[in-house]
């Protein structure tokens, strides 16, 4: 018997970061939860930022992860909107890496792949998957099923994932 | 007689990330200390970001800046580029923020503008401003003097600025 694996997958964004953590036991996925991390976009940016590390700072503290995976997207028609998104992604990637955990990246299309079977798909047949996958999930938002998605991800491919340790800066 | 704003000036990239502080009395600027957060290109990008976060959060913790302003820049030909200094933006705008500080974003032409008295000039130029500006400066690097250079663009500019108080946050 092995314990089961604990997986944070991230979905960020600056206005909403999708969160979800599964647990993986052998091939079993077994849901934990889920949510979104919204802010105030009359904010300033580093008000956002603040509130989206606080917000993920919360979720590793309360479901103590052991690995985290986070989705590698950018938008390419518009360098404001990809330089926000990294903003943001910069948070994610901090976060668990602060708490010492291993965090993978995913490209969209691996998730969309591994979850749907192919690599262009409509946002509604992941968000089927994912609540075929883990029929307790009850996922309030897109980004939340997405961050869920890429959960699913990790638990596939982690074995083979290119990681990083933030334990490793003695962090 | 007022007391003197200490302002700390961040140029933030993946690779080097360059910080100055700079007290600012009425109108005298005096240099207080200036240097650079590099981070290993062979690591992850999560551990990178925490190496940058680490060391921006030292010269906080060590300079106890009242205030910060950050470049608002963004690199419009690559969009890879782009979300790459986004993450590493990202922690730059989060740590002061994390302080409670007020974060004002600056163009690099005001930034330009402002020290040289043209918006398009040589970073040479740049650099030998900062040094008439700050005799006592002794940048190692272009990103430090960069980082000086927002400082005191900053210090021109700050009853003015868009700002952000972390600290509105509680955190």
């Amino acid at each position: 018997m092995t314990l089961p694996i604990r997986i944070l997958g991230i979905d960020p964004g600056l206005r909403r970061t999708g969160w979800g953590v599964i647990d993986v036991d052998a091939s079993r996925l077994i849901f934990v939860a889920c949510g979104s991390v919204a802010t105030d976009e009359s904010a300033a940016i580093a008000e956002r930022l603040l509130a989206i590390h606080a917000g993920l700072s919360r979720v590793v503290d309360q479901h103590d992860p052991a690995e985290s995976a986070v989705e590698a997207t950018f938008v390419n028609k518009d360098a404001a909107a990809t330089l926000k998104l990294g903003q943001a992604r910069g948070i994610a990637l901090l976060v668990p890496a602060q708490a010492g955990l291993r965090v993978a990246e995913y490209a969209p299309n691996l998730v969309k792949k591994t979850i749907v079977g192919a690599g262009h798909c409509e946002k509604a047949q992941i968000r089927m998957m994912v609540g075929m996958l883990l029929p307790k999930a009850d996922p309030q938002s897109e980004d939340a099923a997405d961050a869920l998605a890429i959960a699913i991800c990790h638990a596939h491919h982690r074995s083979s994932a290119v990681v990083t340790v933030g334990a490793r800066l003695g962090l």
